[in-house]
């Protein structure tokens, strides 16, 4: 069982900030993430594009921004429950929660906070018959080991970044990679487009287009896949499927969890402390809904500092809370580090 | 007349950034600040310290965060008012408003962003006879031009680092620097406590310690002061006198503009758009007051975001108002400039 302060679900950047507001109140936080990385949609989504509103940045590639945020965040030490689904919550006795994922692994928490942003991410799975029986033998929606595929035969499909990218990632490490795309034409970053078109000229990528999976073929595991090429069927042997057609978010289980729900977010008092109609579950970032919102990422950290500050006054009553300045007062790390401003002398002038 | 759709009364950190959430709905701001430069508190009492708790930054100089607002928001070319202090506000019958300074410059606009902070900065004046008499004859609190002691014999007093750091930089302008302090040891950055020792050596800084100034002498202008030192008192010539005794931060005229106030900061609406008790007229930042209100640099961000929004809804009622990333439809400035992401190629792979 892991124990902790506050139980993060979403280690995008409303999550991984929260960690550090909740560090200098003394709080331990525990991220749970249905990824295998953190940072949510910046670096499922566009980690190499720049933002812009981010105060006091002109422009900060979504995945940079990621990386300062778990620099930030480190000297706190968060723990992380990563590939996990948060799946079931049940509230004890007293006041506590315990928090269970997909994957059965549980979490005991003194509060809260889901930051599940548009949800949990799920693949869009292409509709061939029986593909459900293959997953986890043989068809894989993400690449969460690239070791899986060593000297392994594969195919990938898809027409965009992720496609393109782990195809040129995976010509070193499977035995042979094949690219299926619906279309002659990918669309991505110039030089993954490029680069994908030298490997295909050096042999290292088999290139189908525009081609489509419609079978899928194996007793046990995955054994050969059916394509269609201009109406023509054919057969390809592979170890290894991995249809990449992009995420779509879905609420997902947080949506039992007797939460009030409107228009497919949480909704919660904005007027105090993000919290939502059950005590001890706050929510904070993209996945809440109140007068005025905005599903920015600047708005999230506001929320996730002032949800800590409600946090610590309820497992603190009584003590009087008195804001210190990061400046004035410094930052005391979970492991031992300090951070401060360098401190100015008295002396005398002679 | 200055005419603006949004005047925003603080240059500091949330009014910068108001500057920016504004210009991406196309509203034009222009800003008021009592002080010679933007920046509010990080530029006039910290700017090179770090601070830590700035999302996305493990640490930034509050000098830097300033200059990188001030690059973040300069595509939406910004009016600004400096050295002058909001004073009286009219609402005009068509619910616009005229907000005129001390010095008489009147600005008309459609909404009004307070972000004043802890208020105008005003100096801490020594108490010595007759010391209003010679201001703007002699006396000066603040530097705001340095070019006024050009050739000139000045006095300096006070022991902390805008003394230090105005002594090192006038001895290159001023005739004759004489910096002024009750004790012997000075309270400052031990690089501006050594260049003065440096300077005091090379005799371009005359320093006199410990010792106070007790009078003021003069016809129509400065002309000389009095000091006390270890009880004996002498007269020294002087074109001017500039006490640098710290600002203290006072809500002042605002204090007077019918809006309620607790805490000496101003209530508002913090469960919709951040709105005071008159229409039109916002608080942002810490000048505000809410349930749960922090009075952090990142929330000001928040609040500053959702009260243009409710400015934008305001001045164009029945448009319907679609959220958009600044990733995803880049960032058009009133310079004419355009930022945005780099387009992915849509192409073929032969
Ligand atoms: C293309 C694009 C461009 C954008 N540009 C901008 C921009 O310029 N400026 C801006 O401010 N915003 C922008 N956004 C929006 C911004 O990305 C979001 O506001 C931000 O990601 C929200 O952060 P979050 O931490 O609340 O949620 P998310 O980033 O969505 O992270 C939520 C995390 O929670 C996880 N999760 C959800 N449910 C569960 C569960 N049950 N168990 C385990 N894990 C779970 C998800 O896997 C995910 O990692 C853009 C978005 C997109 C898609
Ligand atoms: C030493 C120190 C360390 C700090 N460290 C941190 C930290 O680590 N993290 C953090 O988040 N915060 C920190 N703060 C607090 C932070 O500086 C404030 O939260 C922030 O400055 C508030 O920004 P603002 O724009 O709301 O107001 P301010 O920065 O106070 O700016 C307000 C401006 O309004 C102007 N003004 C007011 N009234 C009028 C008027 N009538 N007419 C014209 N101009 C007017 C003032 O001159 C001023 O320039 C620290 C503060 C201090 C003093």
């Amino acid at each position: 069982m892991i124990e902790t302060d506050i139980l993060i679900i979403g280690a995008g950047p409303t999550g991984l900030f929260t960690v550090f507001e909740a560090g200098l109140l003394k709080l331990k936080c525990h991220i749970i993430d249905g990824l295998p990385q953190p940072g949510g949609q910046l670096t499922e989504l566009y980690p190499k594009k720049p933002i812009f509103d981010i105060p006091g940045y002109p422009s900060v590639l979504a995945g940079d921004l990621v990386d300062n945020l778990m620099e930030q965040i480190k000297q706190f030490q968060p723990g992380f429950t990563l590939n996990e689904v948060a799946d079931t919550i049940r509230k004890l006795d007293d006041g506590t929660f315990i928090v269970t994922t997909n994957k059965g692994t549980e979490h005991h928490t003194k509060a809260v906070a889901i930051a599940g942003g548009l949800g949990s991410f799920e693949p869009r799975k292409p509709i061939i018959e029986d593909i459900e029986f293959y997953e986890d033998k043989g068809v894989e929606y993400f690449v969460k080991d690239p070791e899986l595929f060593r000297d392994k035969k594969i195919v990938i499909a898809g027409g965009g970044d992720s496609a393109l990218d782990w195809s040129i990632f995976l010509a070193d490490v499977a035995s042979e990679v094949t690219l299926i795309h619906r279309r002659n034409e990918f669309r991505g970053a110039l030089d993954s487009v490029e680069k994908v078109q030298e490997l295909k000229h050096a042999g290292k990528i088999h290139l189908i287009t525009p081609a489509e999976v419609v079978g899928l073929n194996g007793a046990e595991h995955l054994e050969s896949i059916d394509i269609e090429e201009n109406g023509a069927h054919r057969n390809i042997k592979t170890d290894y499927f991995i249809p990449l057609f992009g995420l779509t978010p879905k609420l997902g289980p947080i949506a039992h969890w007797g939460l009030e729900i409107e228009k497919n977010a949480i909704k919660v008092n904005n007027a105090l402390d993000y919290q939502t109609n059950i005590e001890g579950i706050y929510a904070i970032g993209d996945v809440n809904t109140y007068p005025g919102k905005l599903k920015l990422i600047l708005c999230g950290f506001h929320e996730a500092t002032l949800m800590c500050q409600s946090v610590y006054n309820k497992l603190n009553p009584g003590k009087k809370y008195v804001l210190k300045y990061t400046t004035v007062s410094g930052i005391d790390g979970f492991d031992g580090t300090r951070k401060e401003a360098e401190k100015q002398v008295v002396k005398a002038i002679e």
